[in-house]
C-alpha cells in the first residue's frame, strides 16, 4: 500500500514533512530564466524548461532528508501542454532520486472519466497493447463532493498499483468554513461528513501501520479541527496545508500526529522554494536555502512530537 | 459576459445542446489509429494525434448545428502532456469553427493556486512579458467544495476576459446525494447550499439574458431536483449532464429550461461520439452519425421546450 512506503520513508529520514513544488516563474532565478529562454525563447517551452530546472535543483539538494514532494498541478498547466510535460518529467525526477510523489491536482469525476483521472495520474495507460505511465505519481488528491461514485474507480487501481489518494475534508483557507463547517441534520459538519467516508472508503485499501490508502487533507490553520479529525477518523492519513507561509506553526501541526508521530505529514510550499529571501541569502542561493529551510521545518516539528515510530 | 455569447449562439442556432468530447482510443475507428500509430508508433503522441483527428472530424461535421463542445480533461490527461496537447489544440480547433469551448475540468483550489487554474484554463499567461493563452477555453466547469477562496480568483478572470464557470451542485452520479443530498441545519440540502453560494457569486458577472457569468451543474438524472433549482436559482445557468447514455430523457432536461427556453445546455458524449453504433452504421461513418445524433437530439429537447427566444 502506497501510504506504507511513504510511513517507512518518514520513519527513515526522522522527517514527516513534503516539500511543495508550486513553482511560479516570478520563483525562478534569472540565471536560469535566461538560460532557458536564450533556448527556447520567450515562450511556454521556455518557462517550462526553467520551471523543470529549478525544480531539480531543488530536489538535488532535499532529496537524502525529505521523504516526499507535492508538485501543484495548477502551476504547471499555466504554462500549457509544455507545463504539464514539466511536471511529468519532475515527477518522474523526483521518483528517480528514490522522492515519494502527491500529485495535488484535486482531481473529481465519476466512473469511466475518474478512471481516466486514475490511470493519467496513478496507473497506466494501453495504447493498443503497449502500456505507459502518463504522469506516475504515488498518490494525488482528489475532491470526494460526488460521493463514492468519484472515489471507487480510485480504489481499484490504488489497490493494483499500490498507489493512495488524500481526499480534501477540511481545508486550510480562510473560507474554508463557507460549506465544510456547516452542521448537517446528523450532527456532523460537512467535513466531518467526509472524514467518516474517507474512514469507509479506506477499509478498501488497508495498510500495515494501521493507516489505510485514502488519506485526508486536513488544514493545519484549524489545529481543533485537526485534533478532532485525528480522534475521530484513526486510520486516515492526513496530508496537512497551512504550515508556514498560511500561518500554521509547529504546535497547531501537532494535532495531526498520533502518540507515535506517525498519521501526517506537512506540506511547505513557499516556505521551501523561496527560503532563500528569509535567509537574506541571493536568489541563486535557492536550492542550498531550500535544503535549510527543509532541515529547519523537521527540527521545528520533531521538536513537538518527538521520535517518530512504528 | 461568457454566457451571453453562448445564450446568442444557442437562440441563433435554436439548439441548446453541447457535444461532450471524451474521447477513449477505443471510439476511434482503426483507419485514424492506424495512419496514426504508423506516423507516430503505438505510443502516447501516437494516440494523442489520433484523438485529436477525431475530434476535428466530429467537430467538423456538426459545428454549423450545435453551439458548443465540452472535453473532459481527464480523457486528454490520461494520454499524458501528449494527451493534453491535443485538448489545447482541440480547443483551438473548435474556437477556430465558431463553437463555445466548455472545459470539464472540474478544478479546485485557493488563491494563488486558483488564479493559475484560471489563468491556464480561461486566461493568459505571461512570459517575460510575452502573453500566452494556454487553452483558451470560453468556460470552465469547477468544484466549490473549497468556498469563496477557490471561487473569487475565477471571477476576476471571467470579468476581465468574458469568461464564465460551472459550479458542480448536484451531479448526475447515482451517489451525488451521499454529500449533495445531506440535510444541513438551516433546512437546505448542501446541493441547495452551493446553488445559493453559485447565484451570490453571480452578482459579480451579471449578463444582458438575466444569467450571469456563474453557472451549475445539476444533472438531469434528478429530474425533480432540477425544476427546484431552476426556481431557487433563477440567474444560474446550467450545465446539465445525465441525457442519453446516463438515462435522463428530453421530459427530465425540460426542467432545466425557463419559460423562454433559456438557462440551460444540456451535454451528450457518448451519444454523440459513438452514435454509429446506434445508427447500425460502420466505426468510419462516425462523424455523419454524430452529426445524425446532434440533430436528434436538438429536435428532441426543441419539442419540449418550443421556440428558444430572448
Amino acid at each position: 500500500m502506497a501510504f506504507d512506503r511513504l510511513i517507512e520513508k518518514i520513519v527513515e529520514k526522522q522527517n514527516p514533512t513534503v516539500a511543495g513544488l508550486d513553482p511560479k516563474l516570478d520563483y525562478v532565478p534569472a540565471s536560469i530564466k535566461n538560460a532557458c529562454f536564450e533556448k527556447y525563447g520567450k515562450t511556454l517551452e521556455g518557462a517550462a524548461a526553467a520551471l523543470l530546472e529549478f525544480n531539480k535543483a531543488i530536489i538535488d539538494d532535499i532529496y537524502d532528508v525529505v521523504p516526499a514532494v507535492k508538485p501543484q498541478a495548477a502551476y504547471y498547466e499555466m504554462y500549457g501542454w509544455q507545463g504539464v510535460k514539466a511536471l511529468a518529467e519532475t515527477i518522474a525526477y523526483a521518483k528517480e532520486k528514490g522522492m515519494f510523489v502527491i500529485t495535488d491536482g484535486k482531481r473529481n469525476d465519476i466512473g469511466t472519466t475518474m478512471e481516466a483521472y486514475a490511470a493519467a495520474h496513478l496507473g497506466s495507460t494501453d495504447v493498443a497493447g503497449e502500456s505507459f505511465d502518463a504522469f506516475g505519481a504515488d498518490a494525488l488528491t482528489v475532491n470526494g463532493y460526488l460521493g463514492s461514485d468519484g472515489i471507487k474507480p480510485l480504489l481499484n487501481i490504488c489497490k493494483a498499483k499500490e498507489k493512495g489518494i488524500f481526499v480534501l475534508v477540511k481545508t486550510s483557507n480562510p473560507s474554508s468554513g463557507e460549506l465544510q463547517d456547516l452542521k448537517l441534520e446528523n450532527g456532523a459538519s460537512v467535513y466531518e461528513q467526509m472524514g467518516r467516508m474517507c474512514e469507509s472508503w479506506g477499509e478498501q485499501l488497508p495498510g500495515k501501520y494501521g493507516y489505510s490508502g485514502v488519506g485526508a487533507v486536513v488544514g493545519a490553520t484549524y489545529p481543533g479541527q485537526l485534533a478532532e479529525m485525528r480522534e475521530k477518523a484513526p486510520r486516515t492519513f492526513f496530508l496537512v496545508p497551512g504550515y508556514g507561509a498560511q500561518g500554521g506553526g509547529a504546535q497547531d501541526a501537532k494535532n495531526a500526529f498520533d502518540k507515535n508521530g506517525l498519521g501526517a505529514i506537512i506540506n511547505s510550499s513557499r516556505g521551501i522554494m523561496c527560503a532563500w529571501k528569509a535567509q537574506g541569502l541571493t536568489e541563486d542561493d535557492f536550492a542550498a536555502a531550500a535544503r535549510t529551510e527543509a532541515l529547519r521545518m523537521k527540527e521545528d516539528i520533531l521538536s513537538v512530537i518527538g521520535e517518530i515510530k512504528f
